[in-house]
Order: C-alpha cells, then structure tokens, then sequence
C-alpha cells in the first residue's frame, strides 16, 4: 500500500502497521447496542468512531465486512451473573412481549444511526438469532475442559484456562490481583472461582427469553454471543474488534478466553477501543441520570443546551476529538464545533467561485498527504480537520486574491476536501435546511422589494407582492418596524 | 364495538363479523418477504394492504400485535423440495456471505416500507432467530406420529394428518385431485407421498446455511418458520393470518397443517389473502421478467412509464382497489390516481378556507358514518375513497358558496378527512416537494420581476436580482424567449 495505516492495538498496547490477515479483504466487529432502551449517546460515539474507521478504510482500497451485533437477548444486570434480565423485567413492566421492546429499540437505533449519517454494517446479527452456534461454542468449551456444569448452568473455567493461557491479557490485569479485588456476591455458589463467567444460565421461572440446551432451559452467558458471532461472519481469526473501553473488562477479556479455549486460535489481530464521552465534565450514564439523548441534543429539548445542534454537527464535534481521546460535551463545545462545520461547508463552496491562476502559492499535494498521513497515523481525525482548515485558508486568501490557485489545484482540493469530508468524515451537506434557507432568503429578497415600493408609494406592486406570495402559501406580516412572513 | 367489523374469511369462504380472541388485544400474522432480492411490487401491495387493516384497527381502538417474517434462510427454488437453496446461490455467485445478501435486501425493504409509509410491523422475527424453535416443533410433530425421518430430512405425513384433519380445508382442494396432479419430480424418492412437504431437510455439501439437529446438519423447510414464529409471538391461536393469495396452497395449507399436528388447535380464526397486482394487464413476475421495481415506479426509470409517481400516490393507486380484488398497474392509472390523489389534498386544504354559515346544506354526520361503513364492510378502501370525494365535492360547493357548512360540521369533516386519509389510508402530504414548489415559484416571481425592470431598461434593478440570486445559489440562465434558473 502506498499509505500505511498504523493503529494502536489495546492488545499489544503499541502502535502497529495494519496488515490484515487476507489484503484486500479485511474482517471488522464491532460489539453493538443492547436494545431495550434509547441508545446512549456514548454508544452513539463509539459506532460513530468505527463508521469512520470503515469509511476509511474502504476509501484505502480494502474489502471491509463489518460485523456489528445487536443484542436482542436480555441478559444479567450485573457481571457478577446474577440479577434480574433487564429486557424481561421491562417486559413485564409494560406487559410488552420482549421483542416488541427489541423491535421498538432497534428502530430508535437504526433511526439514530441513520441520522449520525453512519452506513449499515454488512451484516447485523443478534443474540436471539445464534442460539444454536451458542450451544456448539459451549460444548467445544466443555469438551476442552475449559468449563464445567452446574445444576443446569455452564461456567468458564478461568483458572484452568489460565494454566495454558493469559487471563487478563487486553486489560493487563492479572488473576490474583482480579482474585483479590471480588467479594462474595449473590449467585456465586455455582462457581469454582468468583472470576468464573456464565455460558448458559438456566432460566428462573419468571425469566422469559429462554431456550433448550443440553443443560437446561435457559438463556445463554452474554459475552459468549460475541465470541460466536464473530467468528461465524469473520472466521476464527479476524483483524479488527472494537468497542467501547469499558467493554475491554471483562467482555472482551472473556471473548478472548471462549475462542481460545473454543478454537485453539487467538481470534483477533488488532483490538481497538473508544474512550468515554463525559456531560460538563462528568461521567454520562443512564444510572446517574447525567445523560443527553441524541433526540435531545438534535431538537434542544435539554436544560444543558440553549438550542438544537443539528446530526451532522454532531458527528463533526466528535470527530474533532481522537477516538481514543476522551470528550466532553457542552454547549459551548457545541457551538463552537457548528461555527467550524459552517466554515469547512463555506470554504468549500468557495472553492467553486475561485478563478484559476497560472501558479499556485500552496502546495496542494503536500497539503492532500498532511491529510493521509493523519488519518494513517491511528485515525487521528482532530489532526486531519486542522488540515482540511489549511485548505480552507487557502482558498479563503485565494478568494481574497492574497493567494492563487492553478485550476489543477482547484480541482485536486475540491476532490481531497470532499473525499474526506463527506466521504471519509461521514459529514453531509444539509439539503433540507439549505433549501429553506433559500426559500427564507428569496422571500427577503421580495421583502425588501416591497419595502421600496411602499417607500416611493408603489401600491400596485406592493399589494402584487404580497398576493402573489399569498397564493403561494406565504404570508407576509407587516410590523411595527419591519416585514414577517410565515410559510405554510 | 360501535361499528362492528366484517371481513371475508378465506377460510369460512364467507364475510363474517370480526370478534377477536381477547378484545382488545388482536394478534396478526402477515407472511413477510424473502430478502434475496429486491422487494417486488406484488409484495407491497399485500404489506401495504394489511398496514391499511393494521392502521383501521388500531384506529378502532384495538390494541395490536402486529408480527410480519422476514425470511433470511434460503428456501428451496420450487414446492417440489428440491433444487438449489436461492439465498445460497446468489451468494456463491457474489462470492458473498449469505447474510450479507440478507442485510443488504433487509434494508431496502426496509426503505421501500419507509417510502410507501407503512409502519413497521410490533415483531420482524427472522426464520434463522428461531431454528431451536423449529427443531422443537419438529419434535412434536414427530412425537404425534404425524412426520417420519429419511435419511436425515423429516417430511409431513400428509395421508396420515389427513385421517383425522382435512389437509386442503384453506384452499378448498381435497387430497385426491391434489395427489393426481402431482408429477414426479427429482428428488421425491424420499416421500411417502408427493403430498408429503419437508420440515427439516439435511444439507447437501455445498448448501451454506446449516445447522445441526437431532436428525442431520440441515436447514428446516421453509413453511416452519410462520408457524412457529406466529404461535411464539401471538399463541398457539390467534386472531388474522394474512398474506398473498400465490400463498394460499401451499404454504399456508401446510402452515394449519403443522400447527393442527403440533398443538391441536386451529391456529388461525380469520384468514386473510391480498389479490394480485398485473401490470399492463399481464402478471408480474420476476421470472417473466414482466416487472417494475418499486424505485423505478418512483423515478420513472422504466419504459412502461412516461414519468416517475411519488410512493404516496402509488399507495393511494393501490387504495382505490379492493385488497381482495385483483389490481393491473399502468401509467395512464397512475397518471389518474395522480390527478384524483392531489384533487383530494386540495380539497383538505381548501376546508381551511371556508367561511362558517348557520347551516349546513351537506349531512355531515351521515357521510361520516358512510366512510366507517366502507371500512367496516372488509376494508373497503376504494367505497371509501368515493366516499371521501363527496366530502371533497361538498367542500369544492362551499367555497364556492353554492353550499354552506356550519364551524361545527368543517372541524367534523376536518378531522374525519384527515383521519382517513393520514391515519387509516397512510397517505402522507409531500412536503419536501411542496416546499420546492414554494421554492420554485418565488424565484419565478422574482423572474417576471427582472423581465418587467428589463423591460423598462431599469439594468441596476435586473443586475441587483440575479447577483442577489446568485448569492442564495440560485443562478439565472437568459435564454432567448425565457429565463431559467438552476438551484444549487
């Protein structure tokens, strides 16, 4: 290749050239939302961040199947695998069935997703879907040894597992240390060891997702789904898994150990994680309410912000941070980041006004590999904005006639510029308000007419103005100092 | 109910009240699409007919479940259970992962749904999602005696199911005649009868969708998975059934077959089929290739048509015909429709105009109660619409003031013309186009303005409104008899 992609692998905890296992193709996961609430916002983050890694990487030339889940399967509210099925305890609570709550959720979600402008993965598969490859990937677990029955439940067995391999090895913990660090909780009687994890657990009788096994009616253990699912889409071993970095422990850390112990094979090449979104400056979670809805944060509808910040702006201010840099929310981070959008969006534009010279006084092609280079050094996105704002300088000077552009040129930065913002970034043109602007800025137009008139006493074409208008739906309203109008 | 519901029930061949198993509550079944391919147009017509029911009932006040498949594992090519696993074959041929073929034809049905403005169904179960539920139900088939194992596949005994239940009791066909027109056909040898249909079929090498059971690795045949998702989301018996009439025999014969054989009850109290479309007065087919795709109709892409026609208008087209009734598609009735769908929302906008008299020339109540009646007698959607037109002429007569309204009976109307139409029909108001209509007919405005200062040589004034243009995007283009403009 002729740009070399490094990315930080949270495995080897380095900086690393990405070879994928198969050139051109390459085989992405991403572990997706669970869907008996409103997706979060620092999920929003997480899917938005490995959009624009897809995005890139397809733009590089290669062949991506990007695998991200949906889990459709309640499963425990704590990882200490006991407490109620969030998704059935909802369930009863609205007396809803528990996939019409899946379904609700994963409408929101698609719509959400849809909104940030981030494509489909190529495939989306869910929990409930892979029931029986579940129960295969359990009984390769337990014809290595690697678990053991319990009165119907089926357990990983960390510490055999850690007799041959590294428990702890993506979240550089290590097993004592993790010993240490448990407390007895409820539950835990089943279990060899407090670091033991649920494969299958057999269902309560109040439970209602549940399935037959060779163990029991019951459910299975919910970081297995991931384990199974990448490996039926991606194979054994894949290149890239992603997530967000309170998902490394212990979610990725069991994935890790099931497919060890299932396949013989480390499954993944390069781990990679998002970092946290904060709230002014405080952790966001739907359990201490310091949280924002995307819904929200589009319409206004939330005492933190003074007005409604449109997707695409949205997707911009994250994408002025680092995927793996942690980011904080505010209004004022908001407003901020729709002024630097407004300025990319223009500079663009003015691009198409500017008149070819027969020299340039910016070098073009340096500035197109400052913008490869950025994105090839872990994805760094901040870096390629305040590039793309170079650019934008230099056509707002060459504008100004205080710099110039050969035609060339012109076309070379139009072409780098709208493959990275739309194409690379994810960002779109806003078409629904661009075309309402125009309308407003016409209607002004006739407005201001209208006021001439009025002014050298005009009647005729005063009243003609505000008829015609009329009759297409728009009303004018005369004030006290100037001239309203509203559009039917 | 106030106004009782009829509907024709395929099964009784006969219209008959609607009384559900647990009012409120209604459960409903619609047999969904097959997503190797693009959404046919016969196809929306019958989801589109039963978002209609969904809409009228919910209208009603029932509260309903409303569960629609999507069929994402690849069925056998003819009804004779052999030949080549469609959604396996594609993917081979795109050297794709099957469900990526899946994901891909899932969201565009998606989008096409979005576009026609059907709802989404409470439930979109997919056939792989409940393969153990499958197995289970083979089970209890095999255990009542009423299915038998070959060579690793299971088949439906038909002869013996028929001993004490009437196989062909849906499409009013009897054993015998259907036993004498079968042919024999490649693959038969298994089958103690050629009536005898799959329920679980081993899987040849190259198959690609497999799974294990108790009898082969093998994929279930493809009538399962409506029985078994229907009897999971709504019970073993429930209120409507729908789907295509080309669904009758055999899919939905073998459906009441396997649930009268696993659960012992009729599972369906009313059947309900949607006719099929033509186009051009000659059955549509992918297979004839005597076909239209839905995006085609909307952009006019096809030769059939002299002009695209908005999914709101196509749907409005579907709605003047009886859903039982057959339907044939040709431009000059989409250009009708056009005309009658647009008469129509003008008349709802010209409501608002209307002056209040004393007294009402037009019985308000009376043909309010006509438009119920309509829907009430088996969704009759197209007496409706008529209906609805009467109201449109009565308006047309008030403002016209050859007739009168009092306020009371323009809210009535407002609100039953806007309940049918948005509401129950669907229909939407377009207002993206409305709002580049509005658009579209200012700057013309602003033209005849410029023309007008031309005319007199006021050049400033004609300069000012085309460099004013320009700066919204909005470029003049003098031609030599008019002036047009392009919108940026």
């Amino acid at each position: 290749m002729e740009h070399p992609i490094k990315l930080y692998n949270t495995l080897t905890r380095q900086k690393e050239a990405f070879t994928p296992l198969n050139p051109p193709l390459v085989g992405m996961y991403v572990c997706g939302p669970t869907v008996y609430s409103n997706v979060h916002l620092g999920n929003c983050r997480t899917f938005i961040s490995f959009d624009m890694i897809y995005r890139y990487l397809t733009h590089m030339g290669y062949k991506v199947r990007y695998v991200r889940n949906i889990t459709d399967a309640g499963h425990l509210e704590n990882d200490a695998d006991s407490g109620e099925d969030k998704i059935a305890k909802k369930a009863r609570l609205e007396q809803l069935e528990p996939m019409e709550i899946v379904q609700r959720y994963t409408l929101d979600f698609r719509n959400v997703m849809a909104q940030f402008n981030a494509l489909p993965p190529s495939i989306e598969p869910t929990a409930t879907g892979h029931i029986v490859e579940q129960i295969e990937m359990i009984e390769k677990i337990l014809d290595e040894g690697l678990a053991y029955e319990v009165n119907g439940s089926v357990y990983f067995d960390v510490n055999k597992y850690n007799e041959t391999d590294n428990y702890g090895k993506l979240s550089g913990r290590n097993i004592e240390e993790l010993i240490s660090g448990t407390r007895d909780l409820d539950g835990q009687g089943e279990k060899r060891s407090p670091l033991d994890f649920a494969l299958w657990k057999k269902a309560s009788p109040e439970h209602i997702m549940r399935w037959p096994s060779p163990w029991s009616i019951g459910f299975p253990g919910w970081h297995l789904e991931c384990s199974v699912m990448s490996s039926k889409y991606l194979g054994e071993q894949f290149d890239i898994h992603g997530g967000g970095m309170d998902l490394k422990f212990p979610h990725h850390e069991c994935e890790i150990a099931q497919c060890n112990a299932a396949n013989k094979v480390e499954p993944v090449k390069y781990w990679m994680h998002t970092n946290m979104l904060t709230l002014n400056g405080k952790r966001m979670s739907k359990s201490t309410g310091n949280t924002l809805l995307p819904e929200e944060l589009f319409t206004g509808d939330n005492d933190i912000l003074d007005k409604g910040f449109s997707p695409t702006v949205v997707r911009f201010f994250m994408m002025q941070a680092h995927y793996a840099s942690p980011l904080d929310f505010s209004n004022d981070a908001l407003v901020a980041a729709e002024k630097g959008f407004n300025r990319l969006m223009e500079g663009i534009t003015t691009l198409s006004v500017i008149s070819p010279a027969k020299e340039s006084t910016f070098d073009v092609n340096s500035w197109k590999e400052s913008c490869y280079n950025a994105m090839n050094d872990d994805f760094n996105t901040p870096i390629l904005i305040a590039n793309l704002f170079e650019g934008i300088k230099a056509i707002n000077s060459a504008k100004n006639d205080k710099a110039s552009l050969t035609a060339d040129d012109i076309e070379l930065m139009r072409k780098t510029l709208t493959e990275f913002t739309f194409d690379v970034l994810g960002l779109k043109l806003e078409t629904e308000n661009s075309s309402s602007d125009k309308l407003n800025g016409v209607v002004e137009m006739l407005i201001a007419m209208r006021n001439e008139a009025r002014a050298t006493k005009n009647w005729a074409l005063s009243d003609k103005i505000r008829d015609e208008l009329a009759e297409l739906g728009i009303q004018l309203k005369d004030g006290k100092d100037e001239t309203g109008f509203t559009i039917n």
